[in-house]
């Protein structure tokens, strides 16, 4: 749904540009306060000063808003999660603080593997209907574009399954939040496949990913690359023949080791490379030259008590950094903002305005959209955050509280109670 | 205002008993499926198994709530926080983080003496306002009681005037948030006094806390003890005179240098000593030994980037542990309970158990209201959160998120929108 809207009285706060921001740039915003929105069917047709033609009928078709001197930023866009399974890992998230080997958790029945036996066992319905439940949590935090990952079907149909019910939520005209769906049916080994990958590999390669892209089920397709998971070369291969079909290419890299994931997702010119906790400075270097989009995912890292990605010197060595929040059932099921904004300044030393520009255009770009979201210009979508407050610096500031007041997505409000 | 009540079908999850729990006592949890919780005009007359009598019109002089098995906790208490004050330091959190010098801050105007300054300059209604805001988002985090210090006046007619806004809010009939006064004009020492601490403390003991304890207008008085603010001799001074006027006695403790503020609290029958980052192994074992409870604020060294109190360590010593959020203008603008929850259980390793009790049960030891609030029990206020999971669990896993469905305060049930 799109609706015409006016917004005047703005402190309007948005990155500028219709691809990602490098290095230097990303702290540099377009500030300006009586600024006026107008969303004309959901598109932007006009940033700038105040008019005052709200006030003489010009405007009588559009829904009319007073920002009061709040901030107005671009909606945020969450660029790496996994919002549709079943289940949830609860007992097993206490079992990991009071330090159980994984071995010990997975004997338990715990581990990525108690997810894909939860989400094989839902139907169409529950899986949307958990999922529409998070969706409403993250409008209310301002994101208003989210990415969201199969793999944990790791079985034909349940993959398909995963990114139908995404299909399905994106056709809901009221939707708050728009999905760019991405194949991860490299996420883990299948039990079925064990000690087996590389057959795993040739099946999705053969029989599963042709039919994702005929029913044009994701745009991108993403491995978790990871030393005992799949390997520098498996990932190539699934990549390759990923973007002969036709997919965007994403990539789960150095999380945990660092194996060469960055450096993999700059030869392949992936759109981004996720995690990089230990990406090495070659593989910083290479995503800086290449223009693949750094997502850092500082929830994870807080979750597991890892070190942080090194953003800030990431930020310096001139990558375009996005921040996400990986929203999962089971290493980090979280999807808050604020406390990515929190972590992405106290803890990876960015600035605020960088933080801003990473959970905006950023993201975006990281799914291939900057020329569509991530910032308030004239020809982008009307998806906007107002803020509770005329300070943006309250997005730190105010640690771990939401201070958005009123999501707008295609133009249409969604007040916070 | 209170109500009449009666909550069905809930999972009842709430520690036990009319003082502090200590050490591995704090772990342990009465938990009961199909519980009823029964409350006459605002106080709790009945908890335990459901008896089918909300079926047959015994109850229709109650309100009745079913909690479907949703989690029913006592509502937290917030022990420690500052959250009367005016203007806010948004700026200077953002310099702080890009490492400018405490000294830096000050010159540009930053620091305490800036909140003093708006707080000075702040009428009542201004104060009141403000505060209000901050209630209401305490109460949508599950908070039924928090205590609230002066201390941003350091003169006289201000530190009155904020204890004033506190009371005015405590007569509010319709609040959802009671609140308990804390007398804290030693926070700093004002520019009037530089150099002249001793003469601080002496125009705090003759000419401001008997006019405190005059009108009413606090129940405890607490000191920042600390290296360069008041030192150990003239906190034990200013305490020993509030103790002889009736204030019970509570201590900003070790924060920055092991100073012997914990042993001092316990010398002195402090009800709570804070912060305390730097407690000694013999401050914490006086703290066990006397039963002062050691109330732990892990948002301030969050957002600080300081070190966590040893938590873990202070339990397993015998201690009753609170956990509190700080809520104040510069070293930690963040009220967040769920925040509060992830950094006690990931990062003190606390298990979720003992986070509860010390979020509830020893948060009103801290305020000697054990016998009135921190537990579902016959007799005591009827102040209680329910849970939008019947997996209490969630309130670390679903990390940073609020997980609190209604916040119920004196039988009055406020849901979240």
């Amino acid at each position: 749904m799109t609706e015409n809207l006016i917004i005047f009285n703005a402190r309007l706060v948005t990155p500028q540009g219709f691809s990602a921001r490098k290095g230097k740039e990303m702290g540099e915003l377009w500030i300006m306060d009586n600024a006026t929105i107008e969303v004309t069917d959901g598109l932007i047709t006009y940033v700038g000063p105040n008019r005052g033609e709200e006030r003489d009928g010009y405007y009588q078709h559009y829904w009319h808003y007073n920002a009061r001197g709040r901030c107005v930023l671009p909606g945020f866009v969450d660029s790496h999660t996994h919002f549709v399974f079943g289940g949830e890992r609860a007992e097993e998230f206490g079992w990991r603080l009071r330090g159980d080997s994984y071995m010990d958790i997975m004997r338990r029945g715990g581990g990525i593997v108690s997810t894909v036996k939860a989400t094989r066992a839902c139907n169409h319905i529950q899986l949307r209907t958990h999922a529409e439940t998070l969706l409403k949590r993250m409008s209310q935090m301002g994101v208003t574009t989210v990415e969201g990952k199969s793999g944990y079907g790791l079985d034909k149909n349940t993959e398909l399954e995963m990114l139908r019910v995404m299909r399905s939520l994106n056709h809901d005209e009221h939707r708050r939040v728009d999905i760019v769906p991405t194949f991860l049916g490299a996420h883990a080994v299948p039990d079925e496949y064990r000690g087996r990958t590389d057959d795993y590999v040739d099946f999705l390669i053969r029989e599963v990913m042709p039919q994702v892209r005929e029913h044009g089920l994701a745009e991108f397709c993403d491995v978790f690359c990871e030393e005992g998971v799949f390997s520098i070369e498996q990932s190539r291969r699934l990549l390759t023949a990923a973007r002969d079909m036709g997919f965007g290419l994403k990539l789960h890299a150095d999380e945990i080791v660092p194996l060469g994931g960055a450096e993999l997702a700059a030869e392949l010119e992936a759109v981004s490379a996720d995690h990089l906790l230990h990406a090495s400075d070659a593989g910083i270097h290479a995503l800086a030259e290449q223009g693949t989009v750094a997502t850092l995912l500082p929830l994870t890292a807080f979750a597991l008590r890892e070190p942080y990605a090194r953003g800030r010197e990431m930020i310096d060595a001139g990558c375009a950094v996005a921040l996400a929040t990986d929203l999962n059932p089971g290493s980090c099921f979280s999807g808050s903002i604020p406390l990515t904004f929190a972590l992405a300044c106290i803890y990876m030393h960015l600035s605020i305005e960088e933080a801003i520009t990473a959970l905006t255009l950023n993201g975006a770009a990281a799914l291939g959209r900057a020329d569509r979201i991530g910032s308030i210009e004239v020809g982008k979508q009307g998806d906007m955050v107002v803020l509770n407050t005329d300070n943006y610096h309250f997005l730190t500031y105010y640690i771990g509280m939401n201070c958005v007041y009123t999501t707008i997505k295609g133009g249409v409000i969604y007040p916070n109670a």
